[in-house]
């Protein structure tokens, strides 16, 4: 039996009951887009599994049991297990590792788990060469998971061919047995799928149907997960929890309609930025993670009638305690333009962390004595929340019982509908991304790539 | 006699002629601010050494002796390096470190130096138990910096409570001799410098003129840089040759004027939202330090007369190549909201690093065939800047001829007097954060300190 979602949202400071008239959303804005949502999700029920595909993925219990007995194959060997990849084949992989590991290099308690994970979003050559270097000893025993939708990434493409040739060169290495392919399955499409095929390599597929920011639940980000100890199972379950009512026709029923209704009309009333804000440190890659998602999927030229609008709200992400001694003076004082999207964990299950020696200590010191870590961030997320709320800046909170591979499922699959029902609502298409077309032509022209012009150099 | 400042600015594409009318700033408009930078200038040399510090900070010698011998000092015994701060007092050293220490670990090649450098910038209880974990087999190998300008911030306090009774409890630590605060020099306004006496601390002064934000080229941002391996020196001289550029009364010769007048009319001209984007993995976190001191100083409700004003531009941190496959997108099809600054690093110096194995391959990759990735990412940038240019994009370019302590200085400085000229422009004062404060009070009262209101919770 499917195991029920537990995130909740809390969406009281959006409206102007408690942030104000003029700065708050009244009920009956939000209500009368009910409508469109049922219109919306009947267009998704369409779609479903025909040009969209992020929903059926939790459900794929045979990836699910292929992932695994690689990763545990992988884990058996791998010192290093390297992603090369970058945009969508490399953030969902960052978040799943930095949400479920610990920091500073540290393993999930119990996974038996020893491999780095490590991902290769860059190619500044600083980072090539100080990574080349870092790998050397340890050659042998790295894997290597490229992932490319299209197969042709410039980027990814020159690292698959720089690290091809490293294991072709290394006694001991081989590249057919060290590196794994992410990428279409149809060999028409993919240059990286053919290479594959010819010489024999392990690969797995990122379904047609799967763009590359709605691809962590696909091979993209679960191999990585799997290597890296998290429970992959765990993950989709939560993501299957949370699609269950993100599907819904209701929009109070359904959590990602409400949040992109309410966010929706925000930016309509004139703020255009939305902050992502996690108060946990391990949840800081999950704001770059929405980023994109948000970025990639809803700024956009053209509207669906491919008339010109040149809109889309701009996603900033936090963290919290951290920024409070950062941006938040602006977010709080500055110009009344901003939206900020807590996610809130709720660590009442855990064993605190106290403040040690802080019995006795200093009278202005004397309100930590007998307080924990765990008093003090729910104290200031608390307090940040108040004060924002008090200054008439909206912000709502997504409240997790704990940071796990099954909220963190439940996050990706909540954003990723939050954001399709966003793209209804903006009049776009959140899954294609024509903007950076020009740039790839230009670089194309200028690395001398034939039948493409470089750009004027004034 | 002082070296000359090599960083370029390159501001042709926020101009009409570059970007079209429209989009693209009148040279007009930017020549008549020119006399209100003579004013500025005057003030700022007035306020210099008085209520403004930052601008001295590079010329301190004496500071920089101590700081290199204790630095060395440091680095002889310790293992680990940890700075207890947050903001101010955590983004430059993380800067610092990410810019100037190789990637995966290394350490900067000839310093001989092999102290790891950690800033714990959050108090997330999870993150606190994995440190205590971490560091503790090497606590007796490892040193704490503890920062804080006005001695009480409560994140730092609470950590060093913490870590100093760990200190006390373990055998063979002692927080006395593995503990340097850094704070106000006086002790009426720090309780941290009044510990750090009563107990015969090691300790560094932050100048009541320098706030947090300013301080990285204090003892602040200088001492955990000298234990990395970092030139102190050369980081001061940059830092230096910047000052004496940015200090002219004269706009055009002045390139941090120059860069607050022509964003500020992009500001006034309907683009509130500015971009960070070094095309440099090793300035990624450069761009986040950016963030809080444009966030911090030119976000605020008040103007200098006191009236409410609400204002101030959003930085965004970005990062080339890989945020071309992210926020790209939004940045290149969305409103028309944004000014990009990218900071170029000319590679032509460097040895490059070919893209091995590209010889020989399928003709879909013949382009990357005989090149290095020096060569494809500085396409990228190129391609980049280009495209947003033909899209009527304002962007601009801060051109340094590498990454080093000398350029690193650079940017600091220019920055720090960018943000002074934009507050004179945008009319509040730079340096203060009243904003922050409620959240605070709030913070204070959930906890139960004496006189402190904790905020309605509805």
């Amino acid at each position: 039996m499917q195991r029920k979602s537990v995130m909740d949202l809390d969406c009281a400071n959006l409206f102007e009951d408690a942030i104000g008239p003029g700065h708050g959303l009244r009920p009956a804005e939000v209500d009368m887009l009910s409508e469109r949502i049922e219109e919306y999700t009947a267009d998704i029920r369409k779609r479903r599994g025909e040009d969209i595909g992020f929903m059926e993925l939790p459900y794929d219990t045979r990836l699910a049991d292929e992932i695994e007995s690689k990763g545990r194959e992988l884990a058996g060997w791998c010192k290093n297990f390297v992603v090369l990849g970058i945009g969508g084949s490399a953030l969902g992989n960052i978040t799943i590792q930095n949400a479920l590991s610990p920091s500073f290099g540290g393993r999930p308690a119990g996974s038996g788990g020893k491999t780095r994970i490590i991902v290769l979003d860059n190619i500044d050559p600083a980072l090539m060469r100080d990574f080349v270097e870092f790998v050397g000893p340890d050659l042998p025993e790295t894997a290597f998971n490229v992932i490319t939708k299209s197969g042709s990434t410039a980027e990814t493409m020159s690292q698959f061919l720089h690290v091809r040739d490293l294991l072709r060169r290394t006694d001991g290495c081989s590249p057919e047995q060290q590196m794994i392919l992410t990428t279409d399955p149809d060999p028409a499409k993919s240059l990286l799928r053919r290479l594959g095929e010819k010489d024999g390599y392990c690969m797995f597929p990122i379904p047609a149907n799967v763009g590359g920011r709605f691809s962590v639940l696909s091979a993209v980000g679960l191999l990585s997960a799997a290597v890296g100890g998290v429970d992959v199972r765990e993950l989709m379950e939560g993501a299957a929890a949370m699609e269950s009512r993100c599907c819904s026709d209701v929009m109070y029923d359904n959590p990602a309609a409400l949040y992109a209704c309410a966010l929706f009309k925000h930016y309509e009333n004139g703020k255009p930025i939305t902050v992502m804000m996690p108060y946990s440190h391990r949840l800081g890659a999950l704001a770059l993670w929405y980023c994109q998602l948000w970025a990639e999927s809803l700024g956009k030229r053209n509207g669906l009638e491919k008339k010109d609008i040149f809109t889309g709200p701009t996603p900033i992400a936090s963290v919290g305690v951290t920024d409070q001694h950062s941006v938040m003076q602006l977010y709080q004082d500055g110009p009344f333009d901003k939206v900020i999207t807590f996610v809130e964990v709720d660590r009442c299950g855990e064993e605190g962390v106290p403040i040690c020696g802080s019995a006795g200590v200093e009278p202005q010191l004397q309100y930590l004595s007998g307080k924990s870590f765990n008093d003090l961030f729910q104290a200031e997320l608390v307090a940040t929340r108040c004060a924002l709320r008090d200054k008439h800046r909206p912000n709502c909170t997504l409240r997790l019982p704990e940071v796990s591979a099954r909220t963190l499922g439940e996050l990706f699959m909540f954003f990723q509908y939050a954001v399709t029902y966003s793209g209804y609502l903006y009049g776009v298409d959140a899954f294609d991304q024509p903007g950076v077309e020009l740039g790839k032509q230009y670089t194309y022209g200028l690395m001398g790539r034939e039948g493409c012009n470089p750009p004027r150099l004034s």
